[in-house]
């Protein structure tokens, strides 16, 4: 199973918005198949690995890290190629999530007499599809803030500036993250006071994140660099037609999702992402989006790359955040890892109220 | 030398304000005797272990954690010591920093005809003396400053409210860190909003910190909790004489450091505080005390525990500094050492600039 995951991995980047998958065909002891699935329309991992294994898969055992799919969907069910191929047992990592599968994938590989157990290496395999676990369980992705503050949580100088914060090692660690994210989401502020091109450029990769961007008033500048490549969608709050006409006129797309306020409805918007298939949401704002994602409820996990630097109490913070008048009202979060990243600290936590 | 460092260790609360040492002497590849210095007045580890040697001292090695003393200070020089007991060769850490040795105890032992190395272990052995080798090399003692905060680097509510943001591991340690020190040193509003006993209370300790007030306008309540046990310096800048007499009474002792705007001078504070042998100042004050100290260039080392847990950007920050127009004019820090404690986590940096 540890082999399956690890094949499952190299569709990180590129399987959304299907699960990452792999598959282990063994035999009497040896690996007589392997494959994993790389995107939207090519074969799923149990097919390749099927087809590497030939009629040796017949009374083998097939180690899957998710469910095998009942449905037809994009391609026809592996269930089906797994029994035609004489597969006899059938150990996968976790069920699917998806509803249209949701244990029917076992259910008709024990109803064809193959013996099915499921569980091996759960935790690892839910935490490689995060945001597909997410999506298909409550409708929204798998929201990751990625921030870079100096030691004392500060993200930018009064005056907005914060290039760079962290060293070029935690940058390009921060791009990896988001080539496996299916989309990177900012705010109007960000692009107003950095400019970004929010797309992945430090590692490689052949699929771009689509870029979305918070803008409730419209006042993205037409010049603005993410608007130079890939698919963007801008999320408003106001039916602006000459605005939305020309953020069209640059290959953008927008959606109206106002709240009672004038501003984005936030759960809207990530209802409208996970609408759209996407897993993983990575968010790189600034204080106020990240304060009003993390008030919504909508902030899954922090991403905190923490820089040894010292900038001041009159710099900006990390979250926005309406005044605590004591500390039961604090807000909690779990630390899951802690890495050195270059000189600077990176702190994955995973948000819990 | 590691298990002369590990004997020193054992002085780590007591020895102040003398190093902490540890010696053993080997004889034919075996240890024949060892000690450490425990406390002021108390003999020299090396005396000590020479006691334990007895006539298997002769011919032996001496390994000892610190050039040994040549002079007579409260004790008789311990190079006189080994010379009489008949040591061949000491193996020292370090050289002495006290301007009263460095090296001079080297060149009595080579006058005697004893073989003498230094530098062995010598980060670990500096490491453990830092506020004594701090206190002698710049006549100042090493300061560490204290700081709980959440994940976005809050240290109080806007309220002052600041109970508690980490949890009892933390604290725990924090008490460990307070033990080690000569001086535990706050500022009147940390005073005002948490009214703390500042004493070590969480591990076991013979010799309780002195407690330091930087108390400007002489404003400390005499109720206040760090009056009621230990001694306690107040380092103010006006010269109130009723409100003197008042702490005097209260068994406080009163320093007049006053600067050019009516401040406490803290550089003369911290000239002070090493005139009268402290090697350690253990720092915890709020986001003012800690930004002044900052700026001054009196802050050694950062102690810094993370709790799981988000504030906002209304609440105190750890640092009260000028604003900066550019990132350039950043603090430097350095990480040392990251662990988790409980649920959180503790970095301790050295401070770069």
């Amino acid at each position: 199973m540890a082999e399956a995951l690890r094949l499952a991995e190299k569709g990180l980047y590129t399987a959304t918005p299907n699960p990452r998958v792999g598959c282990v065909i063994v035999r009497d002891g040896e690996a007589v198949g392997a494959g994993w699935h790389e995107k939207t329309g090519e074969p799923h991992a149990e097919v390749l690995a099927l087809r590497a294994a030939g009629e040796r898969a017949r009374g083998a055992t097939a180690y899957v890290s998710l469910e095998p799919c009942s449905h037809h969907g994009r391609t026809p069910p592996c269930v089906d190629a797994l029994i035609e191929a004489g597969i006899a047992r059938v150990v996968a990592a976790m069920q699917d999530p998806n509803s249209r599968v949701a244990g029917s994938g076992f259910a008709a590989l024990r109803a064809a007499g193959i013996l099915v157990e499921s569980g091996l290496m759960q935790d690892e395999a839910r935490a490689l599809n995060i945001g597909f676990v997410a999506r298909m369980s409550r409708g929204r992705p798998w929201v990751r803030m990625k921030i870079a503050a100096s030691l004392d949580g500060r993200t930018a100088l009064a005056n907005g500036r914060s290039r760079w914060i962290t060293g070029p090692e935690a940058r390009r660690d921060g791009h990896a993250w988001r080539a496996r994210a299916c989309a990177v989401l900012t705010g109007i502020g960000t692009v107003r006071d950095d400019d970004p091109q929010l797309n992945v450029r430090e590692v490689e990769t052949t699929r771009q994140p689509l870029k979305v961007v918070v803008d409730s008033r419209l006042q993205l500048p037409l010049s603005a660099k993410l608007l130079a490549s890939g698919k963007v969608l801008v999320a408003a709050a106001v039916e602006d037609k000459p605005a939305i006409a020309a953020l069209q006129d640059q290959g953008a797309e927008v959606v109206l999702l106002p709240d009672a306020r004038g501003k984005v409805e936030l759960t809207d918007l990530m209802r409208e992402l996970a609408r759209r298939e996407l897993n993983e949401v990575h968010v790189e704002a600034g204080f106020k989006l990240n304060g009003a994602l993390l008030v919504s409820g909508l902030a899954d996990e922090l991403l905190i790359y923490v820089a040894p630097s010292i900038l001041g109490d009159s710099a900006r913070g990390m979250f926005s955040l309406p005044e605590l008048a004591h500390l039961a009202q604090k807000r909690l979060v779990q630390f899951a890892d802690v890495q050195p990243i270059g000189g600077d600290l990176r702190i994955l936590a995973r948000v819990l109220n």
